[in-house]
Order: C-alpha cells, then structure tokens, then sequence
C-alpha cells in the first residue's frame, strides 16, 4: 500500500506534515509513504524526524499552489507543483491514496479532472464527521461542493454515506435521516419533499425518516443527507460554536469535539480512487489522521464496495 | 392601545399567561390587555394576581384548539376557539395586536387567512432573534414559513428584516447579510448567486455581502436573509447547542441567549397587523416579553413603516 502526501500544502507544510508522517510511521509497519515536496526544504525535517528511511520516498515537486490560488488556472500552469505531481501519480497507479491539505479548490478540481467517478455516480460528495454525546461519530453530508442537488444526488450521498459509515466509522446498518424542517414525510421544501419517498424505497439503506436540525447531533441518524447549501452552513455554524467555546474558556469534552480541523480531512466518496483533502491550518496530529483515514478507505476496500453497490444499482 | 392575548395558548397555559400579564402590567401604564380565554378558569387566577382591573378586560372563549390538532380544520370547526376570536378581534379593530403561545399552524394559518399581507409583500416572514457576543442582537428570516423561495422574495425579507432591526432592536443603518457558502459574489447555490446583485442594487437596504455559517453569530450583519429551510436548521440547531450546554452544566453568560424560548415569540412580518407566535412552551416572561414586543411594535409603528417602504417600491 503506497499513500501519496502533497508535503507542501497546507499552512503549517512541511514542517507539520513530516512531523504527521512520523507519528504515522512510528506506530504502523505496512504501509509506505510518497511524500511529495520540495526535496531541499523536506531533506533537514526528515533527517530530523529520523524516520524509517524504508518506509518512505520522497518525490520532487518544484512548485506549490498558494492557498488563494485559482485552482483550475494554477493546475494548469502548474504541473510541477505537489497537487499537480499527487494526481498524477494517483492516476497511474503509483500511488493508491492522495491526501493534501493544501489549496481546497485546486484539490477538487484535481480530483474531478484527474480521477473520474466511479460509473452511476452524478455527484461526488464531501462529508463532514458529525460528533455525537454518546461518542460515536455520524456523518453529514453534502456539506459544499454540490450547491443545488436533484433528489436522485441525495439518493446517492444517502448510498455513499451509509457505506462510508458501515466500513470507516464501523456502524452496522447505518440509519440514514433526511435533513428537514419537520419530522413527518410531506414537510420540507421541494427537494426534501421529492427526496423522502426515493429514499424510503432505496432498498441499499436504512431510512429512518426526517432529521431536523435539533436532531443533527444525536444518534436519531448516523448517516444525514442534504444539499451541498444547507450542509455546508451547518458545518461552518458548528466550528463557530466551537470558536465560541474556546474563545470563552468553556471546557467541555465534547465541546471540544467540535474543533474539526483535528479529524484532518475529509474524503471526496464517489470517485475512483481514495483522495482525502485536509484542513488548511492542519497539524501533526491532522496529518497523522489522514493518513490512517486513507489507510482504512484501503483495508476496508471502501471503494470497491461502493462500485458493486453502484453497479447493483445500474443494473 | 388594545392588546389580545390568547390565555389558553401554550403548555403552561393559562396560569403561566396570567403571571406574564401581571408582570408587563406591574409596570406599564397605557396598554389595556384583552385577554382571551375560558372565564372560568382564568377568574380565580386573575383574582390571585391581584391585578389592576382598569387595565384588563376578559373575552370569553369556549373552546381551545389544541397543540397538535390540524390548523385549518381545528380553525373551522373551532369558531370559539381563544386563536379563532383572537384574530377575529384583530381583524375587526377591536384589538391592536394578537399574541398566543398555541398551535403554531393554526397562527400561522389564522395570520394568513384573517387579515392581509402588506400590499407588496408576497411572502410575509418569521425571523428568529440572533444573540452576539457583544450583547447586541441580530436577527435572520426567514426560519421556516418559505422553504422554497424565489430571489425577490429573499430581497423582500431583507426589508422587512432591516425595518425590524431599525425600529424595534435600535440599530441605525443595519447591515444586511446574505447566507451563503462563501465570501465573493457568485458563490453559493442558484438561488444565492441570484439573490446577491438584487440585494445589492435594492436602495432601501445597506448590503454588506455573503455572511457564512460561522459568521452567523457575528455582528458582521445585522439582518440576514436566507430561505427558510436553511434558517430552519440553523434556529433548531442553534437550540439544541443549547439544549446541550445546559445538559452539560456548561455556564455561561453568552450561551444561555441561545434560550430562544426565553424571548418569547416571534412576530409575523409583513402582515397589516401585528401577530406574535409564542414558543409552546413559554412561561411568565416569555408572556411579558411578547407583550411588550407587541407594545413596541405598536409604538414605533413598524407596520406604518413597512407599508410606506412597500408603496415607495410599488411606485
């Protein structure tokens, strides 16, 4: 298993990624790292990090896309930079995963360029963990890349988030809730109202009916659905409470939960290959979670599950 | 000045109604109170409250529409009911302002049904108060009545919003926000990228942009405006944030404003009179601050208001 990592995105890289790469590397053995950066600049923080020379190589990359560059255009004239190099290397098979905490935009474009979709999926998804009281995780998504979504794409994120939930988050039949204003089927507004029905008869999950917003951050639902609009808002409102708590020396566990930039990343589900895209103010311990996060998205075969689940479907 | 309030309204109704309407008339001088409700279950505790009987009046309601029967049969068949004879009253001129902490859908339906829209409003709007760290309130519309709107709808609610932000909360010149899933112009979903250029040529209004999920809770604009499906999640999700720090014996000064119970009620804008819809649960200052919201709307003539801004931009 090769996973590759862009060591220059991100605005703590390198240092905090070599830093990530060696709490991964001292705790697992099978795995190999293609750290993809500037050699000049990587060479003294690995010497330093007196990793495993075995474990890990380094592929050059002379270039970087800032993190307020314009993505299509800085893929474009950049095809020595780590973004570029990293889904290169992803799609010749060089490498089996692609994590980057660097330029969000550029990342996504990467992907859809780079990668495809895997066949019968309209929309890749972003999703984010949703922390719940109990400890458990769910998860929500669309939170962002798919602004306006047609019934069928929340059918598909409802697919999409259920196997991630059963294979990453290790749920056995995952609940899927509707994100809604109202908790009996008819309520909504005309995406959630077309939704409800196409998910009750979606054989591949497990419905459970409408989640309103109270409901987000219980175990009502361990997988939630909803446009990329209202997703979103729900994810950055949720970090804002966080800032708030930590900004008001509120100490509280699960509080403390909220703070999503130590999940590291969050992978882009629906395509061909595993592509996980990091926080831009990721740390060591972000970087070491992303890590392991592509390193289970392999074990688990997560996206050979997904292509028989689509391929079911097709058929 | 004549204000209605259904005293059978709520789940704490109407012992915890009459302890609002002994602390709003405690200290206020020139409202005259029509409370509305069974004579009979409503004299003893009058007398108990020991209130100033010059300031009251009681009208006699014989039925009750319960919290959870079906708004527009429970209206009809319920033409004694404390909501039915309140906007009776209210259309008839008989009272200013209505005010009731029961069956939200028979409100809502009774608002709509009874008494008119503004000329030129084409969807009157329900906002919810937005609490900031630094004391002052927001407030965001629409939260749930307009799941789906359209761009000139969104504009209209940043009117009324800007209107109800200038005369009722004291800001001058209130800045007005558009919920979106980005900073620039052009992000977001269809709606918010059409929405934005609207708002931004609309005279009447000071636009100051996108406002994201975690500017929520902000002062970066006073009024924000987004569909109420999205301001739906957000109020309930901002609630059950509250729900969990008070689960949590988390204590603090700022999260306890996310009590949105403890305001009181929202009032429906952009109706020619002023209705008021209590959270069910209300108590005695929840009562008396739906009171003197109702007071202040009179007062500061915000419905004056909203007709002559609505006629200057039919002119």
């Amino acid at each position: 298993m090769r996973i590759g990592l862009d060591m220059m995105g991100g605005d703590y890289a390198p240092l905090e990624a070599v830093k990530g790469v060696k709490l991964f590397l001292d705790t697992v053995a099978d795995v190999h790292l293609v750290l993809i950066g500037d050699e000049q600049a990587l060479a003294p923080l690995l010497a330093d990090a007196r990793l495993d020379q075995s474990k890990y190589s380094v592929v050059h990359s002379s270039q970087i896309i800032g993190m307020n560059e314009h993505p299509t255009k800085a893929l474009k004239e950049k095809p020595e930079s780590s973004i570029s190099i990293g889904f290169h290397l992803l799609k010749n098979g060089k490498i089996d995963a692609f994590i980057s905490a660097g330029n969000t935009g550029a990342m996504m474009v990467g992907t859809f360029y780079s990668i495809k979709a895997i066949d019968g999926v309209q929309r890749p998804t972003i999703s984010t963990p949703v922390p719940r009281e109990n400890g458990t995780f769910g998860v929500l998504l669309d939170v962002g890349i798919n602004a306006d979504c047609k019934p069928e794409n929340l059918v598909q994120f409802a697919i999409l988030g259920s196997l991630y939930s059963q294979y990453i988050l290790k749920i056995d039949n995952p609940k899927v809730g509707l994100l809604n204003i109202g908790e009996e089927e008819g309520k909504g507004n005309l995406l959630a109202q077309a939704t409800y029905p196409l998910l009750k008869e979606t054989k591949q999950i497990n419905f459970v009916g409408n989640i309103e917003g109270r409901d987000i951050f219980t175990d009502k639902a361990d997988v939630i659905v909803c446009e990329g609009f209202t997703g979103n808002v729900v994810l950055k409102m949720a970090e804002s409470f966080h800032e708030v708590a930590v900004r008001r020396n509120i100490k509280d566990d699960y509080m403390d939960k909220f703070n999503f930039e130590s999940y590291g990343g969050t992978p882009v589900l629906g395509v061909s290959h595993p592509v996980i895209i990091g926080h831009g103010i990721s740390q060591a311990t972000a970087f070491k979670n992303m890590i392991v996060l592509a390193q289970q998205m392999i074990q688990s075969k997560l996206l050979e599950k997904v292509k028989e689940s689509f391929v079911a479907k097709e058929a």
